[in-house]
């Protein structure tokens, strides 16, 4: 293993310059062509049998080196809408197709340099290990249609069926840190569009109208007691409304609003009740302001929830214990979500995810000894987001190969 | 003054299908090229002398008949960004330079026909009446900035003064009604664009951000209490937040939130205990949510209030006693706000404003009959807004010639 | 007129006490026994005829003096459910039956010294008048079934029908001030309790619960916009939530949650309107928090419209002109309501009710100077209201004095 | 241990009619008189050294019965201030000095019989166990300061020093069943009010006066937030506003309002990020009022966190495993929070506290079935709660004396 992992210091300054191009890049889901094509062209530059355009932006090498199990390792590639404010000499300013901002604020771009490094490193010690390396790059992960796009481009038809699916993602730890979690580590997900109709009028005369503005906004705030009084204290449920939009001047009540939801849970009861709840609300205060049509309720995305399977993460973590001794730990219960189980899922293989640290450990324990991390520390999303490179690559990479190779039969040969 | 009238029923057909036509190629304030280049050919061809591109888009005709007073009459051009839902077959199909609806759902484009038809008639009529006709045609007054920029422009050194100011405004009373009112008649508006201020998250981690869709929810709700709880009650106030913007997408808590407001008052002391008040629970909400920083405030836009001169109006509104009969009626004190008084104001000339009615008189009379006016009747501003042709247009050119020829001495001829 | 009141110099000092006595003595509605009594014992003194215990706890004095018209005077005398926070002297320190606190924060003490003062000085001078006085003091007018509960018992058959009726109330305008104003003088008001339903639980289980305290809450603040956002604006509207009671204790989610709000209205429409708004929310709100039964909404209390009549008022107001001079003005539109025109309409009688300023004029002027009114002078039902005794008590006992003049033929004797 | 619990046949009517009688009378915290001398008498009977009026209405019996350990098991004594709606034959119709209702909605009533049917027990077979028994009756375990009492009036000096101190609870869960918890069982609690300032005036006048009651409703609903926003998903709270009250009528708008509320953490950093959120909050909400004096904030109550010592706990549900059989299991996390640890942390003993069941189990498994658990079986502070009377009062009786064997020598003897 650590002979695989030898080649490293040859490949790390083309590693870090890979990300700062991917960081200054970034492409909103299943737009991402330009990150897709280059992915494509290092892994047939590296003798891997490439997929392209699998559910549109995504790519999968296939590397198959003798006898042995077959893992498959999964990056998402896609970026946010989001303004990046880093400061980084590398920073985004790119924009998507309307002029909006996009960002790496979920550092999807170290999740795909980390496994071009393990792919390359992989290749090119092909005598140390053997079985079958399937190195999966998603599109799309974000909107949470990424997986099952390819999975409905026959994902399972093009490459091997794995034994084991792994996936790894950057998360405000200390850098240098692998964290693992068996069973549920990540939460469900589930969106909803809620359009709440009032009655269009000018806005000196309110009551020639329904003001939609004002329905939306109590609509916003009663919601917030699903969380607050609705559902069991100890069953952990976030609700988060992401946006409200209505209406484009001043003086005139608009038509109607828009806000969209998003919700997490980690059991079906809780979710079914959170559904029921945010209709029934919804539908009280379009009736409290006598709006003139029930608001209309779209429920148009959702996250599986992420459970480890057992075996799976305890070989892995042991994996890890060994070759990063202290730096392996054991990842909290996560709100987040992620479309990455839809995979192994669709191939019937276990699969674990873990967490690898990206904040630079002396910015980490000081505001852990001031008690600020939440406020100093930004998280995946923020727009101050990013990961420090070194020792993040580094680790991802080695975190990477060393899972990989726990069943690639590297002991053995 | 019936002889300047009877040209009416030859120019007829031509003012309806302007009407239809300008109803169907709205544009926006500042943005009413089209618009105003008709005006312009059509003034020049009836012997107009014509100031054109006064103020941007604005056009001013002036008819100087020997001796006498001079007149000035305004009609707006410009349209609003909404979709029209009229149902009607001339309806508009536009939209502005970003792919944006817009329509004339304030009747500005009746406005602009009934003075095409009254400048047309006079012109027609020359010896008929004596002194100065200046039909004005102003952009932008729904943004508020039209009549200002074209003082700016120095409309007042290219046009004689005017004795007296007039204007007419289509509103939801019946057709063929004419309303004054002396004294105050319009409510003064001031336009408030608040930014509140969060952290952006990841939408699982409320905890770590800190949420302004919630913070100007909680903000737009607080804001009624102005007018529930802190203005006298027999002050009359409007405060309408017509637009609400936060966030892109479900599962992320945006950075800030913006809502756009606008209030009406009619007097010094309320406007600015309004003005203090929004000030003050912005600032509060935002110390409520832990804001990482206090809100902006920015006061962008403002009408005066319309006051109309005692004796101008009386005057106006004999004449139309005279010939309209018991269609002469009084204009109820109006919440919205006009932009129309800074022009008079420019000149030092006294100035009256009135209402004509543009509803098909039985769908009022019926909607009156069953008390359902405000939710059958669409009012300005409303997607639904539209004149009935007929009577409206008679009307708005006959009370335009008939208060012209109040001060244009017809008598005398 | 003036010959009647100069007995006033001789019992001032007696009113006085009398005031300060009522003042330190007050009595909630229905309870005014010792007022009563005080005012029963005086009334027989002078010669007046004398009804006790006229619905509960009204006294009428009758005193006919021959040939002339009828005029009828009242006074409340009821007090309110507030801790009084004058720090005068004479301050109330009373408690009603359960303890709580009781002060005449409304003037009451002060209508019926007044009345006392007017009744005793005609009856002192019977010879420079002619007809019948009739002097009335009703319980309960804040309660506002005071009047009510004395027409039922009966009034119109034991006492003379009045010719024409008349009311003063205080009001926080400068002392010595006498203000009148023809037609519509004081709003209608309705009183609503909603009580809400939830569903009890301990406090740690919210989820096991429905909680009545957030209905209720919500349901305020959603009332707000009945004012801010459906009534017309130029429709003036009070909808006041006076009080909300829910719970005994911190850590228990209460069965129920009742409010009680009051609702001032100028028009029968509005006062509809606002009713059905009231009715919808309230079962909104319910149905939002999934609450387990309907509200319950009980409409228990109403003053009618105060509407002075035309005729009368200016005959009293011609008076007042007369003998006041620049102290006699108009009355504002008033927000507040009385049951006072139910007993003229008992009689059938025209009447008219005006108000009598009652604040030190130094402090009211430095006040308004200031811009402080509102802060500084603390209104009806404040609990720092007190009027300073005099020029008040004097302009009472002389207004009253100088209406009832106006009808009892002083200037033909 | 059988051999002791043989007994219970014997005294079964007798406990039940105990059990009826106390749940029929039912008495508040601090005002357990009749409670805390019938248990007296009883344990004097038996011969226990009775120490009464410990802490003002406590009671300990002390049953010294040679060599072995020293046990002390805790039952509470109080009731709630809640009117009870069971339809039982023996619910209460008690009232306190207030005429307010007063009912065993926790079930104290049982935890207070089934600790004396443990003592009968124990004192009647003296010969079967040896060491020292101790029998604690506490009052107001409601308002959280009945422990506190009893060890600030000596209660460490004035009995044995126990090697473990035992309590139970009935809970919605079957009857029968005996649950157990190591570690973290209960929340913290805190109790906080919050009186809010505004300015009184009469209901017709909100703009002379602020008004409370929206503030007090505005605060409410912000503070849901709390919840919903700002502490981490992951992290249990639960902020309960258990009361508001303003006001005593409809149409006058009070000085001030007062809500309080309970908040159950499990981590001193939620406790304290909550607190300062609740006063954040309360000050904004003041802020934006316009209030004239900030909120008064009271912290004037709080429970400790009840945290099972492991050992013991492990000792005691092996015990109770044996007994028990398969009615043994596991408590869930509790939301609710005790005063009980107070007192071994008084003595420096260890402790363990459980659960048991007190619901129909024919009803609780048709419910459960169904889904309609929450909406069915009324829990704790419910006006419809109360335990079936058996199994209940065995299983609560076996348990204590199990448990207490465990320590108490029995095998060997």
């Amino acid at each position: 293993m650590s002979r695989v992992l030898t080649g490293l210091d040859a490949i790390r300054q083309d590693l870090e310059a890979c990300y700062r191009d991917l960081h200054a890049h970034p492409e909103l889901g299943h737009q991402e062509q330009r990150t897709s094509a280059r992915v494509a062209d290092r892994l047939r530059a590296w003798g891997y049998e490439v997929h392209e355009h699998v559910g549109g932006t995504g790519v999968v090498g296939v590397l198959a080196n003798g006898a042995g199990q077959a893992v498959l390792f999964r990056a998402d590639m896609d970026a946010l809408p989001i303004e990046e404010r880093t400061g980084l000499p590398y920073a985004s300013t790119a924009t998507d197709c309307d002029g909006g901002p996009v960002a790496h604020a979920c550092g999807h771009d170290m999740h795909v340099t980390c496994l071009l490094g393990a792919a390359q490193l992989l290749a090119q010690a092909r005598d140390l290990w053997g079985g079958t390396f399937i190195a999966l790059f998603q599109p799309a992960e974000e909107p949470g249609d990424g997986a099952k796009a390819m999975i409905a481009d026959r994902l399972t038809g093009r490459v091997p069926r794995p034994d084991v699916c792994l996936a790894q993602h950057v998360l405000p730890y200390p850098a240098g840190r692998v964290l693992t979690r068996p069973g549920p580590a990540l939460s469900a997900a589930d969106n909803y569009r809620v359009i709440v109709h009032g009655r269009s009028a000018h806005g000196s005369a309110p009551d020639k109208g329904v003001d939609p503005v004002v329905m939306a906004s109590m609509l916003v705030v009663r919601l917030q007691t699903v969380v607050s009084r609705e559902v069991a204290p100890l069953s952990t449920v976030v609700l988060t409304v992401g946006s409200i939009h209505a209406g484009r001047n001043p003086n005139n009540i608009p038509d109607s609003a828009e806000i969209q939801l998003n919700v997490r849970t980690y059991g079906d009861d809780t979710r079914r009740q959170v559904k029921t709840a945010i209709t029934r609300i919804a539908n009280a205060e379009s009736a409290a302001s006598d709006a003139p049509e029930p608001p209309e309720i779209d429920h148009f995305g959702s996250f599986p929830p992420t459970v480890n399977d057992q075996e799976t993460t305890e070989k892995v973590a042991a994996a890890f214990s060994a070759f990063f001794a202290d730096r392996a730990g054991t990842l909290d219960l996560q709100t987040a979500s992620e479309d990455f189980s839809e995979i192994p899922k669709a191939f019937g293989a276990p699969f674990t995810y873990w967490g690898i640290g990206c904040v630079d450990t002396v910015a980490y324990e000081a505001a852990a000894r001031r008690g600020t991390l939440s406020s100093d520390i930004p998280v995946n999303h923020n727009a101050a987001f990013a990961p420090v490179i070194q020792p993040t690559l580094d680790t991802g990479v080695q975190a990477a190969v060393v899972a990989a190779l726990a069943y690639l039969g590297t002991e053995e040969k």
